[in-house]
């Protein structure tokens, strides 16, 4: 039974990670605990950057994108050595568990911190969406919206100068953002490092769109495809249309968090704060057929994850 | 073996009705089937108001909020004539089949009709997701985000004033846009249909939360409970800090729909023209565990639908 | 020559009035000033409510709707009393000047301090635009925005069921955000305080314009007006169009402010240190042909704002 | 005096020409002219993909970014055979005027087909704000919003990083959007092409803001100054700050008008009327002192345009 536990983010945020941070600290508060949070990911625990929180610590962020812990890179916290001095931080700190905010690879430091003795709960918080054991990751929603909006914009601009334009959208080697926000889109085809792609049919789906009475075109590309330039170069050479590439960047990852990403990220907050209460770690939660669950850390990590292929077929049924 | 169908939008309208109407139109197409448009509900079907689509019809629709069918309420489509004269007017336009979104008014009209041979399919259309045989409705996550943006703006002044908004949001009878919301905004308290509210109770929080360090207070209300004003005049008297009603109002129903709402319709659309392009009627799709299925009207119609009773008691743990 | 200056916000808070206050501080402490945060207004300074800045104490908040020094009425400061109070306050903190950011009624009593030997600058702030010496208002354009993105969603629901929306926006006493907000949304009919206005012309135009081939429409209406409920009323019974009222409410004051807001509030800010640090007070600073200027305070309360009747015109022979 | 005009749109979109046009449409068919679009710029106008307008033509395109008369570039105008043929095709169509939206470039085709005698009035419309003639131009507002917006996404992940961003906005050879941008969003350090800078004057003030407490900065760069990726590997050296570059691109130039590109468009819109009334051409209209005007051609495009020094100043002194 945790009396006193932290809370970190790690990896790449993503907005929704203060919604959680507040929903572990409140939820933690609400059952007697004390709560610290850690800044800077691993590095804050080793570091000692710590600090006590309150219920007023985490006022006015659930809106805000970012996260208010901060986050950073690990190295030292790879090797046995760095997860034994975070062990003994804890012990220092008088931490009984830790909420750990991130990816894969910040599940397997709480994994390892597990197997020390300091049980430690896994929040899936990327935009990316590529954690095999969940449906749904903290940002991702945001994202997407963010992404969706952004191209929409830029599809007033090439409909004015009949163009096509290539967008590439973040999802590191996942395609989840790309195919999504290209059928939101409406996007004549989406290319994503999942699915095998042809340039010379999306070049053909084109010039037959074109004889439909269609003048302007959306390409998304997923940036884990790493190709923008040179589709854009051949689409424009193959078609005749002229072809503008434009890539997304940075402003994915931030803004205020969507219902959605505020209200799965409180829940997993909540959820996480249930375990470590009842003495649990080494544990990630996730979504599953639409509820909160949790699943052992190495069973997380060992999981495959389906490609969303019904979404391929429908975009490419539906937009011409 | 649909050979034509039709689409029509029914009841409230709701931001992704658009995206399934492109979506029936393009699929249907793509499929070598005719499409008829038909505006207004049924009344356009009983007036005539139809028009044949092609793939341009629906395009630069997948954007924008409202219907580009319009919709109407229709009477006269409540009794057996006003439905056999749907059949013939069917009959008479060669129609074998039509796509139905809208609310569960509008499915008994679709079921009704298919009972007279025209097999229609029933997609839920909705913000209010008050629908028992779905998880969602097309129009849902749209209506939340508008809700929620306009409570982070209230929130801006109301924390200047330290003041207390009491705040309506829509959702008919239903309490499903106020809770989610509710959540997402940091809300002390979200009074809805389903569930008995102590206002006392609420005072109470709203007095403690001050002694916490805290001067402003969101309370969200559904438009279902009917008393918003009456709500906010007994908060001010009895917790002394001033108090103003906002009722959000129309604008939640409209605006440009989200990834969700966009993604979702296009699913929903896709698979009504499978439905019907087998020859099978009297469905309704729907969401359940995350995923797009489809059920019997009559079933659908009897079904209930549990509240999100966990989502009070999170809100009640982490918002003080 | 001001050494330590107080800065606060007073009356309505308004978009922008944050960047105000950063530039404030900012630029007073790069010229090696002191620099005092007065919280709530008049009020904070007769109770104390005060509180050191530095740099970083205006950090992140450029992009915030509110304002982060609270505001409050304080009707003890409309007696000497109570200005003999705040000037007696001011000498004990060692304040040569403020900064007042606020409407008419904060200029007064930051008139009244200047004579009493503390300089005050007075930068208008309000959403409304109703100050007389300045062109433009702290807030006044995020205010516009806010209101006419929410009509541009009410429209799309208009749209959708052939309705009239009759939409009643902010601005106090004044018709500035109606007329302008009612140009952008391409509204059919604008009342405001300053106009008279013929309600059976509207009807008409309305019934005409249906004639035309349009079947949905926007009245807006300044909450000056007072009878948005009346003026829906019969439209409704004159026109046969379902008529629906909306009252946009606080939304309009909060949110990011534009960079409109956020440029012409850092430069009236910058220029109010400008002025204090020559030991330069009762004066406003305004925007005049488009930029920075100031004017003495008591000339500022006298001024006289002639309306927008162009706009008036442009908007009858454009919008139908 | 005109009984009938045309209107084209020419060179890059900006948001809030639609609300040109359409302000154009409709002040002309008030005063009982005809009006006829012309796709595609002044090929447009020579290859006869022209329309004429009624009252809907221009129905829901004021709220709508791009433009719908399309845009295309036309060398064949830029000689005198060229126009020829364009006074030719003007006569042919019983054209007494056109209302040409554009930039400079379009300003030439326009005084040269009005030296043939067919009156035409200039638009602004570039959402680079660079025509000297006019303190302002359509869709830049709109675009500094966008980017501004999207900037601040940016800083929610440099924040949560400890990075630093540069970002590069809009404005082809000038730096308005940066500049104005820039202070908007509270950057640190703007480069345009207007003014030197000194790389290590900027690393220096990063390095010190540092000292004072700050960890993430941005700088932003105007695309004419054509060395984002450089400046950025330079400002990580010096600095020892993860710095990144984002180049927000096409982006900038779609999304709806702001309330300020709506009502600017229109009031321009309609005062090209007036003048083509009177059988006026060659004129440019523009703002000056925040007031619509009009100038010769010729004049307007020898003038020369002020950069806003000030705002620099005002960034470098509040910005740390």
């Amino acid at each position: 039974m945790a009396k006193k536990i932290g809370v970190l983010t790690s990896g790449g945020d993503a907005p929704g990670m203060n919604a959680a941070v507040r929903a572990v600290c409140r939820a933690a508060l609400q059952r007697g605990m004390e709560v610290v949070g850690i800044q800077r990911g691993y590095n804050g625990l080793l570091n000692g950057e710590v600090f006590e929180m309150n219920a007023r610590s985490v006022s006015g962020i659930i809106q805000r994108g970012g996260t208010c812990l901060y986050t950073a890179r690990c190295p030292e916290f790879r090797n046995k050595e760095g997860v034994a001095k975070g062990r003994d931080k804890c012990k220092e700190l008088g931490l009984d568990g830790i909420v750990v905010i991130g990816g894969d690879g910040s599940f397997r430091g709480a994994a390892d911190l597990s197997a020390m003795g300091i049980p430690c709960i896994g929040l899936p918080g990327t935009i990316d969406n590529d954690i095999s054991c969940t449906e749904y990751t903290i940002g991702y929603d945001t994202a997407m919206n963010t992404a969706m909006e952004m191209i929409d914009k830029i599809k007033d601009t090439a409909q004015s100068h009949d163009r096509c334009s290539v967008v590439e959208v973040m999802g590191r080697n996942a395609g989840y953002i790309a195919i999504n926000v290209g059928l939101a889109v409406g996007a004549e085809a989406v290319i994503t490092p999942e699915e095998d792609y042809d340039i010379d049919a999306i070049c053909e789906k084109i010039k037959n769109t074109i004889k439909n009475g269609k003048n302007h075109f959306v390409v998304v590309v997923a940036e884990g495809v790493g190709k923008t330039d040179e589709i854009t170069k051949i689409i424009s050479e193959k078609t005749g249309v002229e072809t503008r590439a434009t890539i997304l960047g940075h402003v994915q990852r931030g803004g205020s968090p969507t219902v959605r990403d505020r209200v799965v990220a409180t829940q997993m907050g909540y959820h996480a704060v249930e375990l470590l209460e009842k003495g649990i770690g080494n544990r990630v939660v996730g979504m599953k057929d639409n509820k909160v669950y949790d699943v052992d850390i190495q069973e997380a990590l060992s999981m495959k994850k389906p490609f969303e292929d019904e979404l391929y077929k429908i975009l490419n049924e539906t937009a011409f």
